[in-house]
């Protein structure tokens, strides 16, 4: 319905049906001006099932699941296995991202293996990661498609008393649950296979070039920042940093003693020149334990100094051990702390990580030492297993 | 030798042999004078040996020892005994005091009961307490005669690296040494019976009339403070307030959970008006356990909220003790402490604790539950034992 004058003021209304070709004469020369590149085809073509699984396309037109490349850990200790997954679209307060860089961290490794921890498989591992927001999900407001994000493995709701702490960073809604594979909102995966669920990891779940996580579990970063070295930030580096400048916060000529020389104790080590290995006189003013190893966790406490010592724990330790020592040497005026991530609020602090590697007040790069494509993920676990590097980064686009 | 024009000045010498008493004639008189109470002779009587006893006479008079009583256990948990006991003057750095109050601390009776400690007898207990200056050894300048102190069971050298940092009061040179029963000058004692020597304790001793203290362990206070009172500053009420402002420091509105309720308990707790017996939820923000039982500091330890509680240690643990706890724990940022005497530096700190009392900012009578003479010293530990009051007053003038 329009008013005849809308026609009389010349502007003309048409109509077509197949474009007006006709299919005999017409769509050859289609076909040829895709071979000559004059017309790109293949970022339509998003997904590929088989015709068994007809009634997938159905879904993925309807529901906008996207079907990509995972490493699937299908048991404890196997090689990953790339697979074709389908990622659900974000519910509400969740975000789908599109994973451009992820590296392996000790902690993939630790219930990759299950051995000190509880098996949940299948599983999609990946924490610590780098990425580009494609969708969101109902009552997002604060992240939109095209922020350059980095996935947390703990969160900050904003809302708790945790997060209204000055002092914690343990978010009650979002704090690490290691042992959940699915999503908070509707105790269900967003990961698929043919049907099966495939569990996630520490809601982050990075091994996957796309993936869902609470909004809450996302720091948003600055654009400019290099994806392939800030993937760094999204836990390791930061918890070394926090544990350092948050908690231990040694003072000027302090003598720091770091167990551990992973990716978390180098952070410690790399802003602290004047590590010491040896034990000083009465012992260190600060020690930081960042293997996990009880014994580390003991030692770490009982060589700081009597009167002002102040050991913190890192690493994350076996589900069954215990840490023992001699009450005495806490009334002898010593402090024994732990840390989670720093002690760094994953949405209100790790922006300031990576303005401190913009501003060079942080170095990222001396952590990575080697890099390997996607297809090659389990080439990073064999090199963390054999203890060699620091940081594989693994590229989802080459 | 003199110039004769000094007598022809109308100056007069003269001389006397017996204050010229005509011994038959006059004497008596000057008894009737002590009678009649015109002349003190008590004052002039500090001694009293027997006859076999003899040479301890041309001690006294050559070397300044004086003989006083004091409570010797001999045994342990064997009820003490007041003894004549000779106290050498005091040494280089050393200060000898006449005790005019003490009290019975629980620390007294785990070293006098040697259950969990190393036992070491004779010896004379006591270490809280307050008295006058009666005389000072060699190099001491800070302290003369009259002046008001409280000998405390930790020292302040003011020189090495725990006195010149901030946070501990830990002094490497007059630290608390429960095994050592001699001064550290000489590696003697200075109390004997009958030249047996009588072992000190915690370098304070104060169940005696007088004692020798070093320097280093005296707070000199204000001369107004009423002695009977602010005796038991230097020990038990310094602990549980240093505890809790120096090192819980609960801030408005903390929950705070004590363990104990001993005068160190209750110092913490009458400054805290709010104290929560039962759990809170998720824990509470601060915990202080004043006991000393492992289970209590376990216990402390583990009910402090994650993300931000800190329990401190403040009771003496059993030798033998172990803390044990998951490491998890820490790793949830909670925090575990301990101090000693409240990380309060004896010399420095203490007579400001006694400024609180005088200015009505610090309650001290509702301790002061018990009052006995010296001589029924066994008394207090009779109290003390069986769980009756928190601080018996032991007078040493009464």
């Amino acid at each position: 319905m329009t008013k005849p004058i809308n026609f009389l003021n010349e502007r003309t209304l048409k109509g077509t049906f197949f474009g007006n070709y006709k299919p005999r004469t017409d769509l050859p020369n289609v076909v040829e001006m895709y071979m000559n590149k004059e017309l790109e085809l293949d970022k339509f073509l998003t997904h590929r099932i088989k015709f068994s699984e007809i009634n997938k396309a159905f879904d993925l037109m309807v529901k906008e699941v996207v079907v990509v490349a995972a490493a699937v850990a299908w048991e404890a200790g196997k090689p990953l296995v790339i697979e074709q997954v389908e990622v659900a679209p974000p519910q509400a307060m969740e975000v789908r991202i599109n994973v451009k860089y992820t590296s392996l961290c000790h902690t993939d490794l630790y219930f990759w293996e299950s051995k000190g921890q509880t098996p949940l498989f299948p599983r999609i591992f990946g924490h610590e990661a780098a990425g580009i927001v494609e969708s969101v999900g109902e009552g997002v407001t604060e992240l939109k498609p095209g922020d350059h994000v980095l996935p947390v493995f703990t969160g900050e709701c904003k809302k708790c008393r945790h997060c209204k702490s000055e002092e914690s960073n343990m978010c009650d809604l979002l704090r690490i649950n290691t042992d959940r594979g699915v999503m908070l909102n509707d105790g269900k995966s967003r990961f698929s296979i043919k049907g099966q669920p495939i569990n996630h990891f520490l809601g982050t779940s990075t091994f996957s070039e796309y993936t869902v996580v609470h909004v809450g579990c996302l720091a948003k970063i600055n654009p400019s920042a290099p994806l392939d070295k800030v993937c760094i930030v999204s836990c390791g580096v930061s918890t070394g940093l926090g544990a350092t400048l948050n908690v231990a916060k040694p003072k000027r000529g302090s003598i720091v003693a770091v167990f551990g020389l992973g990716a978390v104790g180098l952070a410690v080590g790399y802003l602290l020149f004047n590590v010491l290995a040896e034990m000083t006189d009465g012992g260190v003013d600060r020690a930081i334990e960042c293997t996990g190893n009880i014994n580390a966790m003991i030692s770490a406490f009982e060589c700081v100094h009597d009167g002002w010592g102040v050991a913190v724990l890192v690493g994350v330790p076996h589900k069954d051990a215990i840490f023992t020592t001699k009450p005495i040497n806490f009334l002898n005026e010593r402090t024994l702390k732990g840390t989670f991530f720093g002690n760094y609020k994953p949405r209100t602090d790790i922006p300031n990580v990576v303005e401190m590697y913009m501003n060079k007040e942080l170095e990222l790069d001396k952590f990575l030492t080697h890099r390997v494509k996607f297809s090659e993920i389990n080439k990073a676990f064999d090199l963390m297993v054999n203890g060699e590097g620091l940081r594989c980064i693994i590229s989802m686009d080459d």
